[in-house]
């Protein structure tokens, strides 16, 4: 549990010549979570955070809205688990949530139709359908707005908060600020989606859904999947170092969340909603 | 179809001041898979090649060996299709494939335990059982050498050969090269599971498997799933521009597959395999 990096030997070739040596890398296990005992979904992910990262995924997918759905989380090893550890303990990659008896368990499709990494339709359009219809919240009424020199701050405060990738090179960060650019929480996973979960997860855990007043920023690119967790989580503001897709636009412009990407330096390109941006 | 580029309005800010002007992103779409008409998967994905994703897809996830155990690929629209286009047209984002009556069709299961990016198991151990027990090659029996000098010639190769990434800078490539470093084929997609599946599919329709005697470069990091693509179409050198993770090193050496990283001008690092590094 937590094993966040991990030593592997490796042979270093540079021009030619080769060296021995031990070097630190970024741990990729899978994560199953479960709803009251059924098995819903695995994801690889960087170990830590799990709680938050399963909550954070159940939020995006519309399966909980408030902490209160949620009566437990906790690890267990399930009747399933092949191989458990040569110990015989616990392996801590499989976490049971139990429901709130008034909150609908997911159905055995949102495994296909709400996956981590796929969408919710068979074309475009369906997906930002999909996200409408499943918010809760309309990012479009949040009055909140952030100075562009605010914005420009915060790609050097993830990076700072980004302990694992510094030595390991092998992380996608999430960092969720308010709009004065105050810091509230910086997660690091191999999986972005993973990241930007554990980070609304932990906005969750501290009774701060919807994030109304807040930026999300992610160290990649903005796809449609991150904007939908944007959205489901009510945050008004998503901003990214690298490129957006067409659909992660669309569903910016539909769900009137501020979208900014190619943050560098002084300067962004905003896709939607640039009023927020003054 | 095809339509792997859109333009989108975007207000362009530097250091405070703003110009409008339009922008050409990289599109990003589902694509839903079906297997002789169950819906097996839902993939974002950019359009194009979508029969070589969905092939190469079939064939990393142990569900098919060879082009013969594939009768007919075809777009279709199926009823469950909520929203067809404005004309009514195929959407193109739907793919029914239809496998040879002597191949098993993958079970439900398939979505949970092979899911693009999910893994195989609840522990590290289990997803890389998973994959010795349905690779049908080994990689670790290819007897292939490559000269440092020519993989470090790669990363350029790779990136001339990424036309919509000069454009958008929103795409992951995946390129296939021989030992020589003779350039065999290059594939974009905005998901880096869905460029690898769409090079494997190339050199599925070109009667390729096992691609023994091959190098696979990819432009972002080695995760374990990249590492079991591989492995599944016997490729023997897996190489990559950016960090690998834990679980992809213990898969690499598992399974005798090369794993290069960080491979940047005249230096990477070999972490399994390196005698094939010459």
């Amino acid at each position: 549990m937590g094993r966040v990096t991990a030593r592997r030997r490796v042979s270093r070739l540079v021009a030619g010549r080769a060296t021995e040596r031990g070097e630190t890398l970024v741990v990729e296990e899978p994560l199953e979570i479960r709803v009251n005992g059924a098995p819903l979904t695995v994801t690889m992910r960087t170990p830590g955070s799990d709680v938050e990262l399963t909550q954070g995924f159940l939020l995006t997918e519309g399966v909980i809205a408030h902490r209160d759905d949620v009566l437990t989380v906790r690890y267990c090893r399930g009747a399933a688990d092949p191989t458990p550890d040569d110990a015989g303990l616990n392996s801590y990659n499989v976490l049971d949530v139990t429901l709130d008896p008034a909150v609908a368990p997911p159905t055995v499709d949102i495994t296909r139709n709400f996956y981590t990494t796929s969408s919710c339709g068979v074309c475009g359009k369906a997906s930002l359908e999909a996200v409408r219809l499943s918010s809760r919240h309309s990012p479009g009424d949040d009055p909140t707005t952030v100075q562009a020199a605010t914005l420009s701050a915060m790609p050097a405060q993830l990076r700072s908060g980004q302990r694992v990738f510094a030595e390991t090179g092998g992380l996608h960060g999430a960092a969720l600020f308010d709009a004065t650019g105050t810091l509230l929480a910086v997660r690091e996973d191999v999986g972005r989606h993973n990241a930007v979960d554990k980070v609304i997860g932990w906005a969750l855990e501290h009774g701060r859904i919807p994030l109304s007043g807040t930026v999300l920023l992610v160290s990649g690119r903005a796809s449609f999947e991150l904007a939908q967790k944007a959205v489901m989580a009510g945050i008004p503001v998503l901003a990214a170092v690298s490129a957006p897709s067409s659909l992660a636009v669309d569903l910016a412009t539909q769900s009137g969340l501020t979208l900014v990407a190619f943050l560098r330096g002084d300067s962004m390109n905003v896709y939607s909603r640039a009023d927020r941006v003054i």
